[in-house]
Parts: structure tokens; sequence; C-alpha cells
């Protein structure tokens, strides 16, 4: 109905005058009409009224800087910009909002400046990336700057005088654009997040200036050939199921260009049907980074990730409103946006805000549940599952990654797994090294350690074979390659199953990794049986880390500590930066290792092929920055052809330190041996509260219709599909 | 007007019958049937009530456990007991609560168990302790248990016959308190915590049990002659000012025995007029360790602490709600009951759940000010004092202890400073090294480390010289000893000083450290100048730490990192646990070093007499079994007879991780130089924000009202009183 309203309107403006269309691209003037009226309608919309009127007003009457560029990240130049175009979009909704010129006034003075500085400026002096800003050391930036300039311009656009718009049209924006497309046009062409920046700034001014050429080229690429530019960003960037490329964290970062020039297309052309394109693939995209967060709403830490990103960023904000506008204000948005505190001001915001307003009942959490997203454009790259069990403040939640490198900020962690659990991390994917805009860290930039640790394999809970990353650290091979999921179960019953499968991180060794997810009678917490064959023809070292968080509590086996002097793990591809503290050679049948994060107890149980020497590490080693978290690692080796870890992950009882009561402190289970492990099945035993838990699985067929006959002794098992799962004498589904 | 009523009645019940004054140790039987009609007046004693409900009613009908003693803390036996007399005492008080007799039974049949099972019991199996225990590994949880077994006998006194009277009281109560008041009377007759539940247990038992002797050997030692027992330890464990000898962590738990017991004997002999005994030194107690604390209500961590207890803890809860119908239930305490979120079940409860309930404005925080304690029974021995700025979550504390040593529990820490800021740890004091009731843990006893690190002076952020700890980490000999506290002023104004000294914790070395919180003009955090003279005939080396929390950010000098290999800092004293991860040689004139802790900035600049050397450390070495945290330290080391520091603790500006955005992440302060530093001043010359601070420091006179004079070229400064600061020209006041 709106929809249809839009496009007759739209049309009747294209039949009379361009300069009645304006705004158009954050809200129509329509929409302003509507809101204006409504601003003291509730609590949260108005609150996020006088926090931008507040912001603004101490700028107002006070002089305008638009200073030469000279700072990296963190510094003044960069700084102030940044602070300028933010101001800009403010002081311009604040226009829209209250009818006082003055808001529009403060917006062409500063346009008129950067009109002025813009035509003048060459590449940033700080310039050390491989695509260079102008007003910012990278272009990415300048690209954030073109948005919201742009945006700003869109709401005082009716203010100025054609002269005035030309003025910033052809002195601000024009050099911008220029430089994206035609002075750099093989980074604004490219199918990537910086990109797609790009492509909404030039197709945002576009439709603010009335300039179609931009429009065209923002849609369609630099050359318009639709090779490039935001509609195959839409198509390359994303699986079908909305899986973003680089993971959780960076959706987080793209969603907002792509929702912000999204709005405006749909505002300007509705006809574009943009917000359906592709299945609704901004809606998947959106959701999908929702559910890979962590109960206290930080992303996923997978790939270049920082940890303290959650889903209260702006970015979020802008796209949740506008997802609910669009797609409708979903029960599962509203703890989002109840916990995001505010809104955006248009008609977007006004609607959620009064959605959250009615609604009594709002859920304590997100509502998590177990999903799976493909990666690729065709959704053929691998991808992640996550697993999940329990609710609310009690979800356990695994991770296994199986999907493709991810561009730059990917890593070499193929078949990696991280553990959360009750909103903590219990095994943790690092992330990235980096202070964003703390200027004495590097300029705020990503620190080398990213690419010297956190990128490489040890940094991950998966196999590092011979003390070589996966694909020998080489991006442009890990691009070209991903794991294959054999098989997945997930979402319902009592076993959550996910069997991947990698052949190419090395060029002789195959890694399948099994993880399961079993919810035990009698057993509170959900346990996780982790099984990770390592096949190859030659004898090779595998090192299985368990990168976690907590206080080592205990072990089962004996281990020299180093305690008066430290050398690192090894020389080279993170293990430099590896402190070895304490190791033991153990014969590998049952080692267990008991650690305490969060007041939580957790046991990893240990059965390797043969024997085998762990290690507890801590980051730190070649650091001269103190660039690093020291964080600890139990690394388990192994060496041999084939070789198979067996693990359980356990976690059990609680400490709880005001009332001194530590319950079930010690492991359940008491023993894993392996009864078969060959190209037909892997069969292995554990010994948990007493009872025999059996995992048999098919290594050969993985049909979820063909049945399976084992005789073990006098017992003869036969199940259906690739797993099956018996616990104390019973199939477990 | 209430104990007036008491008084008349117990007479009363004196001159009729024994039987008729029971329950009256926790809850008169006045006091029960007034709160038993008023269970549904108010949520949260409402909500206490079914708790403790849901609690005991799981263990009815059960089989009832009393087994032989045998494991240490955190094992089967040792939680068993414990969870049985805190069963036992809340069954009792259901009982009276509901009148329903299963409740009563349940105590009943459990004393009769222990009846049995107390008579037959040597020394603890696990005792390890100077003052083993029967049920317990140390006599101390005996304690514990003869507090609550007492309690909940004057609960079901009136459902038992007088022949079960006796067997309990023979058999369940007597054999403990032989053991402690013949058995171990040296350490039943100690000025100590343990005594004081000793004493408390003994206590109650003679109340409820209607036994004179054990009532007068609780009051005045178990030789009656008022050198130990309850009264003497109100004597002796507190300061006039109501600071506790062995520091808030440990007022926390020594408060539950003083509370329960002065409430007993309060309802039992209300003339003795305990709770305003030593001007209400109960009081005091209980307000001094509550504004000892952090904004999350965790208590200071000097001394043995533990830093997860926090003032929700049940002793707290016990201690408050009576205090509360004593004294009078203060503003100030509303917040903590609010968190606390719990009552007692007696009157003291229902009124302070009333109080709560009626009051609409409670303070958003525990009303925490400057404050000074004195140590000591007379208030003579040093002291602690609390300079605090700021309110609210933005609330600056920066402890300062020129205490005595707080007997076992006790730190060689003299004129040590830690700083709290926002609720957050700043410059911490380790605590002690423990996982309470972890059983894997050292039986969940004070780990060795306590001693071997934590205790010692290195560990604190006060000078070690020649790499001994103070008093040469002998308790004895620091018991003997202490600082002296020369001049304080605080709790008004901008300008908050303590100047305190030690002779005594080195032979030859003299320390004077004066501490100054500074709020100046158009800096919005106070800064913190801390001046500290080392003073002495013969060379020495010194060391200061600053025990810092958080990610190094920058320094203004070049340091030399140990990359591929690690020693430790030294072999004794603490130093075999620090590794030595960096170090630089600097000229001493002016080194500054930023941190960043938990999104705040800080940075120390400081200036040393001569060159010195600076240590980036990291806890960890000689830590065979991970019982120590690896937190880090930046020491500055300087050699000579003679050496003052002048260090100016900085906090400033913010980084909002999620905005992305770093304010004020540069230090303000510019050069530190001395201008004199001798035995008639020291005189101390900062720039910040480009303006000079200039400290003026008598060193000999520390009257108030003293006229100094002092010629700096052609300017003639003149100051009354030991200190005086000028900023800007101007005297700070």
């Amino acid at each position: 109905m709106r929809l249809y309203t839009l496009i007759i309107l739209l049309s009747g403006i294209q039949l009379c005058a361009f300069a009645q269309k304006h705004p158009i691209v954050f809200e129509t003037s329509i929409g302003y009409n509507k809101v204006k009226s409504r601003l003291a309608e509730n609590l949260m919309y108005k609150q996020s009224f006088f926090d931008l009127k507040s912001e603004v007003d101490q700028w107002l009457g006070k002089d305008i800087d638009v200073p030469v560029p000279k700072d990296a990240a963190g510094g003044y130049t960069h700084d102030k910009h940044k602070a300028n175009y933010l101001l800009m979009f403010g002081s311009g909704q604040l226009y829209q909002l209250t009818g006082e010129k003055k808001y529009a006034d403060l917006v062409k003075q500063m346009l008129f400046k950067y009109a002025q500085l813009n035509p003048t400026l060459k590449n940033h002096p700080q310039a050390t990336s491989s695509s260079p800003g102008r007003l910012f050391w990278q272009a990415l930036n300048d690209a954030n700057w073109l948005v919201y300039a742009g945006m700003a311009f869109d709401l005082i656009h009716d203010y100025l005088t054609p002269e005035e718009r030309n003025i910033i049209a052809n002195g601000a924006f024009k050099p911008e654009v220029d430089y994206f497309t035609k002075g750099i046009p093989e980074w604004y062409d490219l199918i990537h997040n910086h990109a797609v920046w790009a492509c909404a700034g030039v197709g945002i001014v576009g439709i603010a200036t009335d300039n179609q050429d931009y429009i065209d080229m923002a849609l369609y690429g630099s050359h318009k050939d639709h090779k490039a530019g935001f509609i195959a960003q839409l198509d390359g960037l994303f699986s079908p199921d909305g899986y973003y490329n680089e993971g959780p964290y960076y959706t987080r970062y793209a969603i907002l260009p792509f929702y912000l020039f999204a709005n405006s297309i749909n505002n300007f052309n509705p006809e574009l049907k943009i917000f359906t394109y592709r299945n609704n693939i901004l809606e998947k995209a959106l959701e999908g980074a929702l559910e890979q967060t962590n109960l206290n709403g930080v992303f996923y830490s997978y790939n270049d990730a920082l940890k303290d990103k959650t889903f209260v960023t702006n970015e979020v904000v802008v796209a949740l409103d506008i997802a609910s506008q669009i797609y409708g204000c979903k029960p599962a948005y509203l703890p989002v946006i109840k916990s995001q505190g505010r809104v955006i001001l248009n008609q977007a915001g006004l609607s959620v805000s009064n959605a959250l307003q009615k609604q009594k009942n709002i859920l304590p959490f997100y509502p998590y549940k177990s999903a799976e997203y493909t990666d690729g454009p065709l959704g053929n790259k691998g991808g992640v599952t996550v697993l999940r069990s329990g609710k609310d403040s009690h979800l356990t939640s695994l991770v296994y990654k199986y999907s493709s490198h991810g561009m730059a900020h990917g890593h070499f962690d193929k078949l990696n797994i991280n553990l959360y659990e009750n909103g903590n991390e219990v095994l943790q994917d690092y992330g990235a090294a980096r202070f964003i805009n703390i200027e004495q860290k590097w300029g705020g930039r990503y620190l080398p350690e990213t690419k010297s640790y956190t990128q490489q394999t040890i940094a991950h809970n998966t196999v590092t074979v011979d003390e070589i990353s996966h694909y020998n650290g080489d991006e442009s091979v890990s691009e070209k390659n991903h794991p294959i999921k054999l098989f997945s179960s997930y979402g319902k019953g009592n076993v959550q199953v996910v069997i991947a499968m990698d052949s190419t991180a090395y060029t002789d060794v195959k890694m399948q990794r099994t993880i399961c997810m079993l919810t035990l009678p009698n057993i509170p917490k959900p346990v996780i049986v982790d099984i990770f064959r390592n096949l190859s023809d030659s004898s090779h070292q595998y090192d299985l880390p368990f990168n976690y968080l907590g206080t080592v509590i205990s072990t089962n086996f004996k281990y020299k500590s180093n305690n008066d002097f430290l050398q690192t793990l090894g020389s080279k591809n993170g293990y430099q930066h590896l402190w070895k503290i304490a190791e033991a050679n153990v014969s590998g049948k049952f080692n267990q290792f008991t650690y305490l994060n969060q007041n939580t107890f957790y046991t990893i149980s240990s059965s390797t092929d043969d024997s085998a020497t762990i290690y507890f590490t801590r980051i730190g080693a070649n650091d001269p920055h103190f660039n690093l978290r020291n964080d600890p690692s139990y690394i388990i080796r192994t060496n041999g052809d084939r070789q198979t870890y067996v693990n359980v992950i356990e976690p059990h009882g609680n400490f709880n330190p005001v009332s001194e009561i530590a319950t079930n402190a010690y492991s359940s289970i008491t023993d894993i041996s392996k009864i078969q492990d060959d190209e037909n099945y892997t069969i292995a035993s554990i010994t948990l509260a007493e009872k025999k838990l059996i995992i048999f699985q098919s290594n050969n067929n993985f049909s979820t219709t063909q049945i399976h006959r084992i005789k073990m002794g006098k017992d003869v098992f036969e199940w259906t599909g690739p797993i099956c799962v018996f616990y104390n004498n019973k199939i477990i589904k």
C-alpha cells in the first residue's frame, strides 16, 4: 500500500519539477511531515531526537573547521572530518524536523568549505593503503564521508539555491565521485564492503543531486556494465542464505551502506524492488548477522573481528529500523531494539519505537536457535553451522566454520570451532589485533600481529600440520578453496551433528571433523563430542589447540612447568608469539584438562591414536609493542600419518564465589576409547556418568537413508544415516 | 521503647519458667508472632521466605546424612556438614514462621545424629591447621557449625522435651564447646576473627541451652577473666573508628558472628547494651566496611582478599538488617539492601524490606565519601585513608594504606596505594591467591603463592628496597610496627592530601610518601600527585611498582623487549614470580607510560633523582599449578642513598569501542621537575595543560598553622600548613 502510494507520488513529481522531490534519500518530505508532528509520541523517539539536538546544538555558532587532511586514524584531522560528516547529517535532519534554518545553514557553510577544499586534494599524506583516500588515509573513509555528506545535502536541498547546489555538487562531491569512479575504478568496482560504501556514496549523491549518471554507476559499476556496483554486490557478497563472505563482524559494518542506499533507492525508485531482491537478501543478511551474536550482542569473533562490537552500534540501529519498516517489526527484533535504546529519526524509527512501546512481553534475548549458512554467491563454498542448546541466558552455542576464506579479513581457520556459553567465550577465536582509532596504536589500523598471529591457523581451534598454516598462509590460494560439508542435522532432538571435510588446506592431508552437540538424560548441560580425523600417506606433526579462556583447575596427567625461563613454541606462522609455559608427554589414551571460565567448569577429555605431547602456552612472545592479549592455549600434538583425535568438551558445574560453593567441579567422563577408526567407520566409546556413550560414524556414506549394521562382540548395532549415538544402551535422537 | 519492653519481659520470664523464653537467639517469640502474620507484606520479604522454603523443602523426607568427617574444603563431608548447619537453621526458622512440625522434626533428627557423632570425634584427618577442627579440617568451620546449630536448637527449643534437649546439649554441643574452651583454649582466647566465631558459637549455644557458664565464657574468655571473649574482641579487633585490623574483606567475614551474637545478647540481656558498646563500635565497623567497597560492592582487596566478594554476601545481609533495626535504616544503607535483594526472616528483615519499599528515591550507590580510619585498639597504629573525587558511577577512589600488619592475613605493604575509578581497579592490590572451596585447588585453602607472592612487597604499589620485603617478610616483626601519619586533609576542597612515613620496614631506610588528589580547573578528572621519598645514609636499590590493570598504549621512552625468551626479575621475595617482559634505561627526568583500562586512559608520569631502569613485568613464573593471575606491572628502579620519586597518576579521556571514538587519548602533562628536595622542603613543578602546577611540601614541620615562605627566583611563595598547591599562579584549595 505504502509502495503504491510512493510510486504514484514519484511519477507525479517527475512530471512536474525536480525541486519538489527532496528530501528523498534518508526520508521523504511526506515522511518528515508525518513524523514532525509526532515527535513526542514516545520516549525513545523523543530521547533520540533530543540526543541529536544536543549534539548538534553545541556546534551552532562555532567556527567550522574543515582542515587540510594530515593525520592518520585517531588524529585530529581524521576525527574532525569524521565528526563533520556526522554533524552535517545530524544538522540536516534537524532542519527537516524543526524547520529551523540555522541547521540548514550549518550544513551549507560546511559543504561550501568542502567545495573549496576537495578540488585541491591529492592522495592523503598518511595513505599506506592500496586504496588511498583524500580526506582520510584510506578511500573507505572518504566513501563514508560521501554517504553522509550526500544525505545532508539532500536534506537541505530545498534550502539551497540552484547556484549553491551547483557549487557543492561540483566542488564537494564531483572530485570524490570522479576519484572513485575514474581515479581508482579497480577499487570502486570490487565486490567488497569498501566498494559497497563507495557505491552507496556515489548513488546517494546521485539521487541527492539529481545525477542519473552517478546513480547508474552506483547501481551497475563505473562502466555501468552490471559487473560491478550495488546490484552486483548484492549478488556477489552474500550467499543465498544471506551469509556475508567476510563474516558477521563485517556484515555489521557493510549492512549500513547496504540499508542506507537501499532505503534511498526504494524512496527514489520503488519499482526496483530492492528490498525483495534475491528473495529478500537484505533481510536474510541482517538476520544472519543478528543470529551470529553472543548473548551480550557481540558479533562472533571469527575473521578479523573486534570483540567490543555489539548489535547496539549505529550501523545496526539504522539497518534494523529500516528492516522493521520494510519487513515488519518482528518479535525477534524487539530485544535488540530495546538494548539499542535509540532509533533513527524518520518514519522507520518512529514505527519501531512505537512497536517497542506497545509490546508488553519483549523476549529477554534475541531468540537464538541452531542455524546453518552456506557460503558463496551460489551457496556452494562451504559454510558455517551454529549448534545451540539451552535457552535465554543458559545458552550454549558452538560455531563450526567450514566456509571459504572471507577476503582480506579472513583467517586460515578451516574446520575451526568456537564455543560460547551463558554469554561467555569459552573456546575463543582471537579475532583481530587492533585498537581502532587509538592513534598511538599504529594509527588505529590493523596491527601487524593480525597477520603474524591472529590470522594464522595456530590461533584457532583446528589442526595445524607441521607448524604451517592452512594454504601455507597464502590468501590467494585460500580464496580459491573451501571445505565441504558432508552431513548436518541440527535444531531438533537431542543429537545435533555436523561433519565437514577439507582436502585443500594441505596438499597431502585430508582433515575430517565431526562435531556432535548432545543432550543426554540426567546430564544438565550439553556435551560436545569432537572427532577430528587427520589422514595422510606420509608422516606429519598435528597440533590441535583449544584456545580456552579461563583458569587452569586441574589435569589428570603430570606436566613439566617452565618455571624460571620461557621460550617460544616455534619460530613462525604464529608459533613465534606463543610462550611455552608447560608441557607433558602423555600416552594419548585418556587425558583431561579442567578449567574455570566465569564460574563454570569445563573439561576437555581427549584420546589420541598414539602418544601425544600437550603444551600449555600463552600469547605474548615477539610482541614488542604489547599489541596482543596474553591469552592461553592448550595444544595437543601428535605425530604420524593418520591421527584421529576424539575430544569431549564438557561444561559442568558451577562455582559461586559469593556463597563460596562449588558444585559438580569434576568431569563426569572417566574414559574414552576408540573401538574402530578406518575408511568405513569411526566408533568411539565414552564413559560418562558411569554409562557408555557410543558414537558410530560412517566415513564413506553420508546418506541419511543408508542402514548400517555393526557387530561388536555379542552385540549388533544397527542404525540409519551417517551417525548414531547410543547412550546407556539406547539410541539417542 | 522496644528495649524497655524487652527488659520487662525478660525479667518476667526469668521469674516464671525458662521454657518460655525461647526462641530468643535469632528472634524472640514475640518477634515471630509479629512477623508471622505479615509475611506477605512486601515482595522482598515474601521472596526471601519462599526462597528459604524451597531450599529447605527439597530435603524434607529425605535421608539425613551426618557423615564421618573425612574431606578437605570442597570435598563431600565438608560440604555436607556445611549444608547441614545451614539447613538446620533454615528449617528451624520455617518452624517458627509456619508452625509446621515437620521443620522442627528435621532439625531434631539431625541434631540427634550430631549428638551421636560428635562425642566420637578426634581431630579431623585433613587437619593441617594449627587449630584443627573436628567436623571440619579447621576449628573455624566447627565454630560456624556451632553458631548455626545453636540457633537452630533455640528455634525448636520448645518442640523438644527436656530429655531431648539434654541429649543434644550434651551430645552435639558439649564436645565442641569443651574442645574449644578446654582443648584449644589458646586459640579460643585469641583476639582474632576465628575466635569471634568460636565465642559466638559458645555464647549462642549458652543462650539456647540456658547455660550461663557457656555465656560467661563466650563474653569473657575461657577463664572468664575478661582478657578474652567477645567483649575483649570488641575492644581489641577494632580501632575507635571501627577499622577492623584485618581489613574490609575480613570485616565482611567477622561481622556476621559479631552481629548474630550481639543480636542474641541484646535479646537475652539488653542491659548489656552491646550495640552501643564502645560508642556504637559495631555500627562503625559495618559502615567502615561498606565505605571500603568498590562501586560494584567488592571489598577493597588489600590484605588476603578475594575479589569476588561483595556486600551482597549473606554475612552483610544479616549484619545490615540487624544494624538497620538497631541504628535505624539510613538512606545510605538502602542501595546496598536493594542490591542484596533479600532480607533475613525476622523483625529486622521485615522492617528493612518495608523501608526499601516505601523509599522512592534510593541513592544509585552507597554514598561514598573520602574517609580515614585509624588502626589499632587505641587508634594509634597508623591507618587507612580513602581519598575520593567525583560521584555516582564517575567516582575516583584512592586507598592509601599506612596501617599495621593485620595479623596472619596482612601483607608487607607499608605506604601502599590502590586506585579505583568508575568501578574499575586501575592500580591493583593482588589480594590473595585462593580458589575458596574448589577442592582441586589445594583443598580450597590459601595457596602457597599467597605467601610467596601476593603478600610480598613487590606485589604492591609501594617501594621494595634491595629486593627484600618489608620487615624482611617476618610477620612477627611487622606486627610490632606501623607507619605514622604526618598530615592529612580530605573530604573538602580541591586538594586532598595524606602524608605518611615509615622508618620501621627497613632498618636504615626511611620512607615518606605524599599522596595528593587534585581537582584542577578545566581538567575533567582528578590528578594524583605521588611524592615518594626514600632516605638512607647508605646506597640501596629502590623498586616502585605500579601494578596497573590494562593494556599498554604508549611510552615516551624506548625499551628493549624480551622477544624470544623470558627470565624472572629475581629469585625470591615475590620477584621469582615475575617475568621480565621489557626493560628500559632512562634518564629519569621525565618518563611517561599510558595504558587503557576499561576504556579510560591512564598515564603515569614519573621523575626520579637519577637515571632509572624501568621494567615491564608479568606474573606467572614459578607457578607450576597455574595458581596466579598473569597480571602486569610497571616497575621503576633507582639506586642511591636518597631517592625521591615524583609521579603523577592521571586518568584521562575515553575510548568508546562501539562508536570507535577515542577522546583525550594523550596525557596533558609535558614535564615534571624537582626544584628542591631536602630535609626542609620538597618542591615539584609539573607542567599540565601548558600551565605550571607546583607542589610545595614541608618535610620537617607538619603543623597546620605554620607559615612557610620560599623565594624562587624573583617570586616569593608563601603559604600556611605542611603543603601547598599552586596551579596557573594561583593557590588551589
